[in-house]
């Protein structure tokens, strides 16, 4: 299945995609919910709705303004470094345990929402990633199971201010900015994707520039080990997110010069089989303040 | 004010301590719920009540099960090396930028709740530190309007795993395993308090072993400072939590042995004017489950 949360005119929904068209999931069981945490609590919801698809009115996919899957997720945790060329241009060695930090809930928006450069840095920088959204939750989970609690696979532009990235060893502050990371538009289930989201095209670009180009075969970390191991500290929750890091590309590493996003720029980032999440750069003094619904 | 959210026979609801009796504010106003966030919202439910205090019928505190000040809260903020000795028995050099990391809900409990030492380490620290809550938002706070802010401080033990903390230069596991890190009883107004909760001794203990022990007044960045900081890049929410530091004497930077936490034993920390948050040590195999009301 290939989720889509928004809204046309009639409040944000759930639809389900199938190619140009998508079907508001919400309007056929109310009880579907307004993003993503009701089928990821209860998958029944979508056999409630089986006999009605086929039938269902279609709308454009162009016509949906993506919202976020989740709209409150508990926990966004990220993997730092994860491919080996990135880790390598951003002058760090090859860890034998992944780095991991965490982004609040203001710092991420929907895909096709601005991405915010600060007024206090000039630095904004993309970063291209697979994110799993967990389904069933849960601690101590072996690799082996890792894969039955993952409820899809979106697109994730980790949106990092270098400059406060590296103030202190602590990524926090540049990985916190309001408005820089962007999460979707299509969230695909596990069954539609290689095992793991493993083996897929992904790059970001800003118009015909491209800025990162790999694959997600070249994850140290694969999504099964990665989801085994932070579950050795903490209890995954339903729609939790996972962000798997970036390959090489990143504006900071960029020679001779650093590549930073500015306003006016749309920069995109694509997963084969998954899709675009597109983001306008806007200054921060054009819309200072955080939009709650993005 | 001095507020302790917890259950006795009725469920968990907002009391008001004076000495060592509380009045149940929901009882008095079921608008307040069952933790600060209503009235962190809303101080004026508090103005509702004024009036039947005085008559209201009193518990001992005693009787009173703590519960988590704020149930569900968006985003807690810890700041890594805020006293100068701590930084350097960690070996760090002292910064001009806070280290800067984030805690997940489940890694935290009320005080009195178990520690959990977790079943693939010995090396559980803890941590005394102030901790306030946020009670009006808000994006770039000048240090001058910092304190408004503030709805009011507590006690935190920022519990630390610490081979995980250190198993790369992001603290994020170590930091963040369940059950470890302490909050409460107490949340104090800052009304009576020092400005900024500034000048206030802290302690840490297993019994009558003195574990750490300083002063608020130690701290490189002070409570307006650090949101100041911290609006710079994130829009503060009510409720959220941000956790200022530790001072030295923790157990990993003990001599000539560490001094890590055992099961069986109990921690308390200790800051004069707001109180005590005690916390039995267990083992996780004696309870490896995330107990959700903790």
């Amino acid at each position: 299945m290939r989720y889509l949360v928004g809204s046309d005119h009639s409040g944000t929904a759930v639809y389900a995609v199938g190619g140009d068209t998508a079907v508001n999931l919400t309007a056929l069981n109310p009880a579907i919910g307004g993003d993503l945490i009701g089928l990821i609590r209860d998958e029944s919801l979508m056999e409630s709705i089986a006999g009605d698809l086929a039938d269902a009115p279609r709308i454009a996919v162009d016509s949906i303004v993506p919202a976020l899957p989740v709209a409150a997720p508990g926990t966004i945790i990220c993997l730092g470094l994860n491919y080996t060329d990135h880790i390598k241009e951003g002058g760090y060695d090859i860890p034998d345990y992944p780095a991991l930090f965490m982004r609040g809930r203001n710092s991420i928006m929907a895909a096709g929402a601005p991405m915010v450069r600060p007024s206090c840095s000039e630095r904004l920088d993309y970063e291209a990633e697979l994110m799993l959204i967990v389904g069933k939750g849960g601690r101590h989970i072996s690799e082996a199971d890792a894969l039955d609690h993952v409820f899809g696979y979106t697109v994730f532009n980790d949106g990092s201010v270098r400059d406060y990235q590296r103030k202190t060893h602590q990524w926090t502050p540049g990985k916190n900015f309001d408005n820089t990371g962007a999460i979707g538009p299509f969230v695909v289930t596990p069954d539609e994707l290689p095992q793991g989201a493993a083996g897929l095209k992904i790059e970001s670009r800003v118009g015909t520039e491209i800025l990162q180009s790999s694959n997600t075969g070249n994850m140290i970390w694969s999504v099964a080990q990665t989801i085994a191991t932070i579950s050795e500290y903490t209890t995954l929750e339903p729609g939790d997110l996972i962000a798997m890091g970036t390959p090489p590309g990143v504006g900071h590493a960029k020679k001779p010069n650093p590549r930073w996003l500015k306003p006016g720029e749309v920069v995109d980032i694509e997963i084969d089989g998954i899709g675009i999440c597109s983001s306008p750069v806007i200054d921060e003094r054009d819309r200072p303040v955080k939009v709650a619904a993005e």
